[in-house]
């Protein structure tokens, strides 16, 4: 590309993306850094964005935008003297991941730094999760993130508009335009701000099923793959499990409820799938930052630190670094409890052929769990506790679930909690817990 | 369609058009009508016209569309009490149709009434044409135009905002967003000031070739398919004619040197292919004029008209309403003439395989008939002649075109001239004027 061409004209650029004609990098950082300045109006910015979504981006242009996008914030240069990780989810129901993983890898010596958003819609969101832990104030500036990852070796964050708020201008056009739902736009997204962290390896938990973003297997690899070739072409290594989302992660969805969920697994318990995915994403980590150490030696030192308390520890320091109250860590019927819990029975017995995700994290969201609108409250006492997963053989009668309320029982909210456990006569075995893994590493 | 549904929100109009679902009539209305009102941005009209040029609207969606930006205006209602014509031309070099065909038709007793541009890029517009004749000045009122036309049959206007404003309002979005190359929005955009008008027929002269929009022909019959489509399900009868513009339409470009070549067919000469393309429309105009008068008879009538001097009588007759110089019919010579008129030789001598008609508008252009930037001014005298048409033998040495100029010689622009001429061994035919004709009447 000849980068001391003069720039066409915006319409012109518009229209080479519409048409495929591709755009050179001086082309991408004329649009976003013109659109940041007030020189390119939104609608200009508006119609591209339409474009992208109808005609693409190749994984070079995707890749640059997400550079352009990084560049227009700060960046906190987090793996520049050590070796810190990062984490991306793209989103399910019950995803309770970050709590566990970040502390663990801190037990196990890999220092875990994230940015962390707040629930919108279906999906809940990781600050409003800690938050339920009373008194807990999560980090928002570069200098406490660092010192929180010094203190403890973990710091979950505030995402910040001081991190590529080029970014944050393109989601606020997207989200009133149609322009959500376009793969480069969702991977220059993400990567942008893992860009700006400035980690030294991040994994993607990508999100497949009914309760996630990317309803298709074929999608999701889509994304993992864009992303990982994003990270990759921007030096950052790039690793990537795509998940299974056709049933909630664990058997919590709701703030409170996920904590303690959470604190179950670090005091050494087991949560179905939870505990599988957390090792499975602390795995991929442990392979970028000790490339020499046998798979078996990285798992038995990860398996290790879930059980023997070394996992928790780093829990409680860091909560309480952050004035949170440390005694619920061991004692969870200190975090906020809803007064009504409601029974949900299944009418008829057999096995639990599914459960609707999408549907039960909308069904929390309702009871108070999540917002619909940027800026609302959330309840953090408030969801929903599964007791049976897929494959589990039920009686008539029996209790499938339980709706954590602040304001007692409605029927028609139980019913549609009951709706979302399809039971039936034939043996159903759960999918798998992760699908594929994408590495981005040469082979 | 179900009207008394709400409408969804807007990002749900444009995912609907984006992923082809279909915009219902309310829904097309709220978007153009929100938009005017101010309650829909930019933005996302932007957004919304990307998706239409990525993914088309239906037939009926563009029809509806039309109706509705029709309806942002005021209307004309030309056609209530008596018979009137409307005509299209979606643009050509040399084109000054218009010129001819109205004072035809008014002195044959069809009154033919239209709103007319000015010139923009390498297309001239019927404006800066008539504004050639010295001291004439176009009507732009409604009561002007109905005068004009009572008093001579025949009424040419300056294109005026109070006729569907709301195309204004988009056509300023397309022009910035890439978005003007669409065959639905181009035929909305068109169909919709025809509409407004309120014709009682409306005849289109569709170009197709290297110097139309349309450069292929499929292209052109889709566009001329879609304004018929579009004009008869809105109860206005409409007809295309897909005429030739492989080379100039006649053997003049610019204003003025447009309005002695119109003058000269209107005292009975014969210019080719003009005269034929004229009949061709006139023909169309008069079959849905008078239905059950013969072809025939209908072509006498016309030929007669332009020969026995009734058509130049009417347009005398306009001329002097609208404060022209009617000397200057008779007299041609009275037009602006430029000081210098450079001769344009054949380097090589053989038959004329093609003109570049494109090339040539683009020369006239820069010699000063036509304007790069809207609001600048024009050079009512300068453009080009053309001294031979496709298929003609000349010999090395001989003079194919003049360019007639204010500023004298330039060696650029003579090669550019020359270069537009492609002279070879092989016999060459003229490519048929008129390539066909859509009547949109049932089959």
């Amino acid at each position: 590309m000849n980068d001391l061409s003069p720039c066409p004209p915006v319409p012109e650029l518009i229209e080479r993306t519409r048409s495929r004609s591709g755009l050179a990098p001086a082309h991408i950082a004329a649009l976003i850094g013109g659109h940041l300045a007030g020189r390119v109006p939104d609608y200009q910015i508006s119609a591209w964005l339409m474009a992208v979504t109808c005609s693409g981006l190749s994984s070079a242009e995707t890749a640059e935008l997400t550079r352009v996008l990084a560049d227009t914030g700060q960046c906190l240069h987090l793996g520049q003297d050590t070796f810190v990780a990062d984490k991306h989810s793209t989103g399910g129901v019950g995803d309770n991941v970050t709590l566990v993983l970040a502390p663990l890898l801190a037990a196990v010596g890999i220092p875990m730094a994230k940015m962390s958003g707040r629930s919108l819609g279906h999906h809940g969101g990781t600050v409003d999760k800690l938050e339920a832990i009373p008194g807990l104030v999560l980090p928002t500036t570069p200098e406490q993130v660092k010192a929180s990852l010094e203190t403890t070796g973990m710091a979950i964050a505030t995402q910040s508009s001081a991190f590529a708020p080029g970014d944050a201008a393109l989601y606020r056009l997207r989200d009133v335009t149609a322009t959500v739902d376009s793969l480069p736009l969702i991977a220059a997204s993400v990567m942008s701000k893992k860009l700006a962290t400035g980690a030294s390896v991040v994994v993607l938990d990508v999100k497949t099923g009914g309760g996630a973003m990317m309803r298709h297997l074929e999608d999701a690899r889509a994304l993992a793959e864009l992303m990982v070739a994003i990270g990759c072409q921007n030096g950052l290594p790039t690793r990537a499990v795509i998940s299974d989302m056709n049933q909630p992660l664990g058997s919590a969805i709701g703030n409170s409820l996920e904590v303690a969920e959470a604190l179950h697994v670090l005091a050494g318990g087991y949560v179905p799938r939870l505990n599988d995915l957390v090792l499975a994403l602390a795995g991929q980590v442990a392979a970028a930052a000790w490339p020499a150490v046998p798979n078996e030696v990285v798992d038995a030192r990860l398996r290790k630190a879930l059980t023997d308390g070394s996992a928790q520890n780093v829990f409680r320091t860091w909560v309480g670094m952050h004035g949170g109250d440390v005694a619920s860590i061991d004692d969870p019927a200190r975090l906020p409890r809803a007064p009504h819990v409601v029974r949900v029975l299944t009418p008829s017995g057999g096995v639990v052929q599914s459960i609707d995700a999408a549907a039960l994290g909308g069904l929390a969201g309702r009871l108070g769990a999540a917002r619909e609108q940027a800026g609302a409250a959330v309840d953090p006492a408030s969801g929903i506790r599964l007791l049976v997963g897929v494959g589990a053989k039920v009686e008539a009668g029996a209790d499938v679930a339980e709706l954590h309320t602040c304001t007692g029982g409605d029927a028609e909210l139980l019913a549609a909690a009951q709706a979302a456990f399809t039971i039936g006569d034939a043996p159903a075995a759960e999918p798998p817990l992760v699908h594929q893994i994408i590495t981005g590493d040469a082979t």
